[in-house]
């Protein structure tokens, strides 16, 4: 198959509201105040969560499909914890993001325990947004068209 | 500083609509038609851009900060490829996730060259979305409450 481009672009409204436009949809992304923000919206890492809660889903069905047995829902929860001291600049020998993704998966599922300990290694091993989590992603950042004043 | 919880919980509501509650926040996740969804959300891979260009908000603006210079506004742009076989189950030798995501930072600040070139290193140091997506984030998914039958 041919690869997919995927793109969103957005502006800050304050330091941390950030509104994407992706297709027809619009994302707002805020921080709580405890952060610092003005919460208008949820903050990137819960994005990041739902993001991977979403893909899981996707691919929950779709699997289930493969291996013929009903599927009526999937509930998910998904939480990670993070050392914010990166973030501020203080001194710390913790990584700046999440040091670990903990995920429950409830399926209503017309199978055997067998069968949705397979569907679920098969999922593993096909969710775009968790092989980008657990494996290394190259990113690309660029400058443009910076306003710049000379120091 | 003490490590931070971040959490989201959600349902399907068609195999591909899934509808994520993060604190006050609901966020409405979907596939576009041509991926088989019901197209009433952004879909999992453009949330994951969408988080990413929103931590490097919040961090432009923390770092600009830091380094005493005015920072107006930041625009951002983010796109990846990925290769959809794999969802669906054909056959490739390509990964699952982005092949790479490639973002465009957009700064209207008050600095020099030299200095917003220091700014986005500072920042991709420590965005917290940032380090999960480059570095390995180890996950851990649990099948919980299935309701199961005999096979």
């Amino acid at each position: 198959m041919a690869d997919l481009k995927f793109s969103i672009s957005g502006e800050n409204v304050n330091p941390t509201k950030f509104v994407a436009r992706s297709r027809q949809f619009t994302l707002t992304i805020d921080e709580p105040e405890g952060l610092g923000g003005t919460d208008q919206g949820a903050n990137p890492v819960e994005f990041l969560l739902a993001a991977y809660a979403g893909c899981l889903n996707v691919m929950g069905h779709i699997v289930a499909r493969e291996l013929g047995f009903g599927l009526k829902s999937i509930r998910i929860e998904a939480e990670g914890d993070l050392n914010p001291a990166k973030v501020f600049g203080h001194q710390t020998t913790d990584r700046p993001g999440y040091k670990e993704i903990r995920v429950n998966i409830f399926p209503e599922a017309d199978a055997a325990e067998s069968t949705l300990a397979k569907w679920l290694e098969i999922i593993e091993s096909r969710c775009p947004v968790n092989d980008n989590l657990i494996n290394p992603t190259p990113v690309k950042i660029n400058l443009k068209n910076a306003t710049v004043k000379a120091a």
